[in-house]
C-alpha cells in the first residue's frame, strides 16, 4: 500500500493515529496537523493540536484527558499565578519543555515545520508530522459582540459562548507547509480524522492550496464522523455545528466535506443515515467508531485503511 | 540614616541582605547585582545571582542550597533530558517561571533592569535590585587550555579546574545600569557583601564607571570578608584566589578592595590579621561573620550598619 496522509486536529485525531501507526509502517504516514489553535503564552509558542498528536504517538500522553503529558505537575504554572499572570491554559511542567524548545527553535530562525520535525525526532516519532502551514493562521470564534481567540473560547471560557461564526485569520494567504501538497498529491489514501470539522479540520480547508489539492488528488479520501448519535464524541462540535446552522449529524459532517470526500465512516447508531449520505455521492461504511482504548483505535484504523 | 547601596553576588550576599532589610527600611536599600554569571539556556535568559537575591528576599529560597526555590521540582528538566538536552544547570519548575517571564520581557524590548524591577514588584520585594549593567558582560574562567563560561566552570565542571585567569568580557565597554552610579554617589553607606571577590564582585569593579564611582563617592564603604580562617565560607573563592596568586585570607580580600574600602569586617578567628589590614589604610572590625540563620544575618547586618 502507498503513502497515507491524515488531516488531524487534536484528541480525536490522535486516537485514530495511534491505531494507524500500529497497522501501517509509520514511515508511510504523513500527518498534517491543525495550527489554527496555536497560541503564544508567556512568550512561548504553543501548538496544542501538534502536541496532542506528538504526545499520543510518543506514548506519553495523559490518556484520560487526551492531551498533556501523563502524570505531569503544574509547579511552574503555580509560580506564574503567584507572579500575577493568568493561568487558565494548563501548561504542565514536562509539557513546558516542549514549548520552551519549540520557541527556542523558532527564535533561532527555524520554521514551525523544522521545529516540529526536530521535536518529533527527539521524541522518537516515526511518522512525519507537518503543521498545515508555517504561516500564522489563527482561528477566531465570533459570538455576539465577542471576537475570541480559539483558546479563549475553548479553554478560558470553556466553550460556553454560542458561536455565530468562525474565521481563520491569515488562511487565505497562507502557504501550505513544505511537503503538505506533495504528500496529498502522491498519497494513496487521505484520512480526515474524527476531529471537529468546523474548528479543527476547517482551518486546513481554509488554506486555498490545501482545499484545491484535496479536490484534485487521485488519493482515496476517507473521513470518519466525529458526530455519533447526533452528539460530539468529545468537545463542542455538536453545539458549534448547530449554532452555525449545520445539521448536527453524521450527515451534516459528510455534507461539510462533500466537495472532496470519497468515503465516509459512520457509527453503527447512525446506520439509518447511510442512504442519505450516499446521495452526496460518496460511499458509506458503518462500524463501531468509539475508540475507548488502543484496541478500539486499531479496529477503527483497520476499517479506515480497508474501505474502498 | 541615608540610603545604603549593597554590591551583591549570590548566596553569601543574599544572606547578609536578608539581615539588612530587617534592620533598615527596605526602600532605603539599593542592591547592585552581579550579572557576569548570566547564562542563556534553552533560549531562556537566566540571571543566577539576581535570582538568589530575589528568592532570598521574597522568602522563597531553598535555605539549604541558598539558591533555587524551596521545595521545587525538576520535571521540566527531566523532559529536557529525555529530549536529549544537557541538564547540568539545575532549573526547577517554579524557578523556570522567573526565567520564562524575564525572557519574555527582554524579547518585548525591556532592558534587564526593567525586567528585574518588574519581577521584583511581582514578588513583592521592597528594596531596589539593579543589575550592574544592562549590557552583556560575561565572566570567563581560564584554566590551562580551557576558556570556560562561568556556569560551565562553576556548575558543569564543579569548580574542579585550576583557574589561571578570569576575564569579564564586555565589562570595559559596559555602562552601569540606570541608577547604579547615582545610588553609589548619593549613598551614605556602600556595603561590599561577603561574596567571591574575584568571581562575583570583580565583574562590577571591571565596569570602569562603577570602579571610578567607588573611588569618588563620599559614602562610607564597608566590606565583609568571605574568607574566614583562610577558607571560603562557601564556594571556590579560596582556591581561585590561591591559583591567581592572591593571599587566601581576610587580608588578601582587603588588599583586593584596598582602592576604595573604608572599613573591613573580619571574623573573630582572623583577629590576628587586624593590624596588618589596618596598614592598608582602612578600619577593621572583628565579629562573628558566619550567618547560620536569620538571626546570624541580622547580627552581622547590625555590625555592617553600625561601624564607622
Amino acid at each position: 500500500m502507498g503513502p497515507t496522509v491524515a488531516l488531524a486536529g487534536g484528541v480525536g485525531a490522535a486516537r485514530l493515529l495511534r491505531g494507524l501507526v500500529t497497522i501501517i509502517p509509520p514511515e508511510d504516514l504523513v500527518i498534517v496537523g491543525n495550527t489554527g489553535d496555536d497560541i503564544e503564552l508567556y512568550g512561548l509558542h504553543i501548538s496544542p493540536d501538534l502536541d496532542a498528536v506528538m504526545y499520543t504517538l510518543a506514548g506519553i500522553v495523559d490518556e484520560a484527558k487526551g492531551w498533556g503529558v501523563s502524570g505531569d505537575t503544574f509547579h511552574c504554572l503555580e509560580m506564574m499565578d503567584r507572579l500575577g499572570f493568568e493561568t487558565w491554559f494548563k501548561l504542565g511542567d514536562q509539557d513546558l519543555a516542549i514549548h520552551i524548545i519549540r520557541t527556542k527553535f523558532l527564535k533561532n530562525g527555524m520554521t514551525l515545520s523544522q521545529a516540529t520535525a526536530e521535536l518529533c525526532r527527539m521524541l522518537g516519532l516515526k511518522p512525519k508530522l507537518l503543521p498545515m502551514t508555517d504561516d500564522p493562521v489563527r482561528t477566531k470564534v465570533l459570538s455576539d459582540q465577542l471576537n475570541l481567540d480559539f483558546q479563549e473560547y475553548f479553554v478560558r471560557r470553556g466553550t460556553r459562548d454560542e458561536v455565530t461564526n468562525v474565521l481563520f485569520e491569515g488562511a487565505e494567504k497562507a502557504k501550505p507547509a513544505p511537503g503538505v501538497i506533495d504528500a496529498i498529491e502522491k498519497a494513496e489514501r487521505v484520512v480526515i480524522c474524527p476531529s471537529n470539522p468546523v474548528l479543527s479540520i476547517a482551518p486546513m480547508l481554509a488554506i486555498p492550496m490545501v482545499m484545491d489539492e484535496l479536490r484534485d488528488t487521485r488519493a482515496y479520501i476517507v473521513g470518519v464522523s466525529p458526530i455519533v448519535g447526533g452528539k460530539a464524541i468529545k468537545g463542542p462540535a455538536d453545539r458549534v455545528m448547530a449554532s452555525m446552522g449545520l445539521e448536527v449529524s453524521a450527515y451534516g459532517v459528510a455534507k461539510f466535506y462533500e466537495d472532496f470526500l470519497d468515503h465516509f465512516i459512520i457509527d453503527n447508531v447512525d446506520e439509518h443515515q447511510k442512504r442519505r449520505i450516499e446521495k452526496l455521492e460518496m460511499k458509506v461504511s458503518v462500524t463501531d467508531t468509539i475508540m475507548r482504548n488502543l484496541e478500539g483505535s486499531v479496529r477503527l484504523a483497520r476499517v479506515v485503511m480497508a474501505v474502498k
